[in-house]
């Protein structure tokens, strides 16, 4: 890991921030459509959230839980779990000096098996449609993992 | 993006640094505000975690779920889903050479609506205010977003 | 904070990348033992994943929840929770200049509790096992806040 300073002036440095972002502003994208999902089911968690639906009884009714917000949430922490480590740990590659091709490749895999996966788990597809789209992100993540630990392991 | 490396000199990065770990502490808050309350209301997920409550019937009584509890933890799953893309995508942003008035009010302005929508989600205030707190802070994200892909694209 | 960019070629960012990238894994590996309890104990959350076990009435048994499968999801949020400030924050520390030898003892500490804590939540061992290595995790990550804001704060 030689020269870091560098790297971060590196293509690979502008793939790994072009494709974090779109991988990050995808997770996003949950939080809209679990609010989308909120509001058309009407399943909400908050009672001040049902308050513009009347009082009392009538807006306590709302306070449930509904099959396709649980969904959404599901796919959201799932994002949560993937796209932490492939940030960290793909930040870290970045600055390892890969070669751009193998760079890119990682990042297209991973964010293309994460835009896959929210599709596999929101339509829903059949299994193991959005089983395999983890393990790619998955796998993408661990291999990334490898290079920076054989390249500066420093314990 | 040129001169990265130069970047990470700057005020802007420091900026970024200062805010993000202010608001990555409020963050970590919201874990001692959760084992608050599962103290003072007695709800428990664990079973080894009601041993000091006695043995056996006595000390089941106390896994169960209670509302207050529940709420400290959406908020603090709320903030894990808005938190890791503005520190992902601050980074960036803050490596894209912006001018450093225009980079503390993206800064400032989402831990300032972080922080109101804790305050909005505990209290609880009506709404909108949580909501509007919420979406404060994702304009924002969506704004550095947008500059770190106008800025330095890599496909 | 001055000449950041020539700390990123430090020792101590060798060893924040190499700490960072172990925790990760860690915390990636529940993913895989959440899926071996989902399947171990037939407890799943979605329709599309117990299709394997038939139709009907007696593939929907296994849509419930488990004690174990909850376990383990609870162990990983709070990973989440608690890995997320470590990153962001032990990354700025990393760029602070610190000493090798106190970086070396945060992230080894850090990462230490977290696996320890990981052991404590799964096998389960009784508390304060997991409370106190959820408290050292907690502390290392404020004691580098402490450093990355007293070094170069900029509100």
């Amino acid at each position: 890991m030689a020269e870091l300073a560098q790297l971060i002036d590196s293509e690979v440095f502008l793939a790994y921030a072009t494709y974090t972002t779109i991988v990050l502003l995808k997770m996003m994208l949950m939080s809209v459509t679990t609010a989308f999902f909120r509001m058309t089911r009407k399943a909400f968690s908050n009672p001040e959230d049902t308050a513009a639906f009347g009082k009392g009884e009538n807006a306590k009714k709302y306070l449930r839980t509904d099959p396709d917000v649980e969904r959404v949430r599901r796919g959201h922490l799932n994002d949560l779990e993937n796209i932490v480590p492939f940030i960290g740990i793909g930040l870290l590659y970045a600055l390892s000096g890969p070669a751009l091709s193998t760079a890119l490749l990682h990042f297209r895999i991973f964010v293309g098996a994460r835009i896959f996966h929210t599709i596999a788990y929101l339509t829903p597809l059949p299994q193991p449609s959005r089983g395999l789209s983890w393990a790619a992100g998955y796998a993408v993540t661990i291999s990334m993992a490898y290079r920076v630990l054989t390249t500066g392991l420093y314990l």
